[in-house]
């Protein structure tokens, strides 16, 4: 294995993000890492491990704005349509390390229009899911209620809406289609929809100017594009400035394949009772070899485990204790088997602590975001 | 000219609109106006005089609302771009039979955003285009301030955006093109915003269910059939249902052609000075013959006359007053410039006693009308 690149932090797939990058001038995060510590600020867990590993000015808009002591905030959106799952739960981290160690202000945009449209559900259903699952979840995860703004998109303020509106006679139908391929009035609505939950914050009527970031997979560039050259044609009537951002590895389902809630055997939700999870957890695709002969011979790939990527995104926050799974793991000395049970015993312990925290999460939930009337 | 139809209410345009009417099953006015009659309701100026030639669904929502006793409201929206003339007026003189007569409320709406992504005018003029010269003339027109609410598009409350992003999800490309051929996001808002208008009126948080009544031009009969549907699409969900119609004749410019804001010369504002207002008068387009003895001899054809058009629409409000003219000009009696000092007397009447009101409606306005903060 000698000359062989290993890096805990690598997955299989980092070629092609690479490559995501290239394509469309996306910046490695990894660039503005002296910066930050130049300034004194923690890396979050998925800075460090390269999950995060694209941004778009990050350091012009936020770690400028910090070095200068001016407001800061992250935005994300969530579509309440299934379960909140482990991929959701990547995104909060990200804006629970920006609440706490950056001080920045959080907004949180529900999208219930868009799941009526592309879903189906009924708007009460929708409703419920918002508040009870995706913002319950979110604070039993930790992010700060009181320093949150929730919001379902369909129950804005005007100033927002006028955004919308105003952002439609500034597109093309030509750049529509450049982002969605074949276009609907939904999509079109619901991507000026987007553009307004990411620059709206920087309106007076939403506490006044400040800069942005976004945390977003690699898949959702088109967006930030998009919303960038609002924000540019916007500028001198509102104020808008572009947003930063940056980009995300997905997390892969336990087959390999997409994390969905549309498809739960391979995904696993933080309501999961501990058992059934663990069900899905002892079934999931490892990077294993095909006997236990063959493994301790030439040892595992954890670039290829979806268990592996529960630890490094989510189950084990200590650097040391991964280093040591990804050695052990690699030099065939600790097969999947116990390797599982590692995982077993972490997944348990973390959501037996969450779902102790969620009942209250959902109380404090239910008071603080209003529910749109219809 | 034995045999021939003599009617002082006809244009030349009358079988345009019967074939109008025809092909998308809009039902003539005429029909209803027997019931009006039954229920003790005066008819306005533009019904008796077959100006409003057609409708949908009159009878069913609005007039068995009045039989019994429910709210009715009228509703009708300005693009804030240009100057109010006559053509506005035309709208506007309804909106106030129904605030009088049939003690419906009124709502109007400023379509800021769409005069934003149309006519690209400053947001500031528009915004003031809209205060000062849409809602000052409408109240100086005698539009109750306290019975009227007038809104910009920007500026309404979420329900009624919630209605917009919900529409999105229940309207396909192919609809969107069967009105408006080639689509443009901006075409798209507007549109979902246009039902939103029509519709919101019904919801709670806007006064509670009302039957609605929406007077437009001819042409706009696409916008009223893809709102019906969307009522019908949201029924279940935001207890909406459809409007009725009333369909207008167009009153032409002095020319013959579109009056329009962009055609100043052909187009009487209500705010020109008089002088100006009768300078364009003069010029107009009449239905006189080649020469005065051809006149004396065959008579004038007040259906081809842009003059007549005025008096029958706005200036001459008493019908004997109008039939008398238009016998004096059938029979030769009267030659067109006898026929225009008349006409340049009303006019000069009716905007000297419009101007002295405008001061004070403009204030008004002001006081009344909330602006966009951008």
């Amino acid at each position: 294995m000698a000359g062989e690149r290993l890096d805990p932090w690598g997955t299989v797939e980092i070629k092609d993000y690479d490559r995501l990058r290239r394509v469309f001038g996306i910046k490695p995060f990894s660039e503005v890492i002296p910066k930050m510590r130049e300034l004194g600020l923690p890396l979050s867990l998925h800075m460090r491990r390269n999950i995060i590993f694209g941004h778009r000015d990050f350091d012009k808009v936020i770690l400028e704005g910090i070095a200068k002591g001016e407001k800061i905030a992250i935005l994300t959106g969530f579509m309440p349509s299934g379960k909140f799952h482990f991929g959701h739960k990547l995104t909060v981290d990200q804006l629970i390390y920006f609440q706490r160690e950056l001080g920045a202000k959080v907004f949180v945009a529900l999208a219930d229009a868009e799941a009526y449209a592309v879903r189906r559900l009924p708007r009460k259903e929708i409703v419920r899911l918002g508040i009870e699952e995706y913002v319950a979840n979110m604070i039993a995860l930790g992010l700060d209620p009181d320093k949150t703004d929730f919001y379902f998109q369909t129950n804005r303020g005007a100033p927002y809406y006028r955004l919308i509106q105003l952002f439609s006679g500034r597109v093309t139908m030509a750049e529509m289609e450049a982002i969605y391929g074949d276009v609907t009035p939904s999509k079109i609505v619901a991507a000026l929809t987007q553009a307004a939950d990411i620059l709206h914050p920087q309106l007076d009527e939403y506490g006044g100017y400040k800069r942005i970031v976004v945390p977003v997979g690699a898949d959702q560039d088109p967006h930030l594009r998009l919303t960038r050259d609002l924000a540019d044609r916007l500028h001198d009537l509102a104020g808008l400035e572009r947003p930063a951002s940056t980009y995300h590895k997905l997390i892969r389902g336990l087959d390999g394949a997409k994390m969905s809630s549309s498809r739960p055997d391979y995904t696993i939700f933080l309501t999961d009772p501990p058992d059934k999870a663990i069900w899905k957890l002892k079934r999931a695709l490892t990077g294993g070899r095909a006997t236990a002969e063959e493994q301790r011979r030439l040892g595992g790939v954890p670039e290829a485990c979806t268990v592996y990527d529960l630890y490094l995104y989510h189950l084990i926050p200590e650097d040391n204790d991964l280093v040591k799974i990804y050695r052990d793991c690699r030099s065939g000395t600790m097969l999947c088997g116990e390797c599982k049970s590692i995982g077993a015993e972490r997944l348990r312990e973390f959501l037996e602590r969450h779902q102790a925290r969620l009942e209250e999460a959902r109380e404090i939930a239910k008071s603080i975001v209003e529910p749109p009337s219809f």
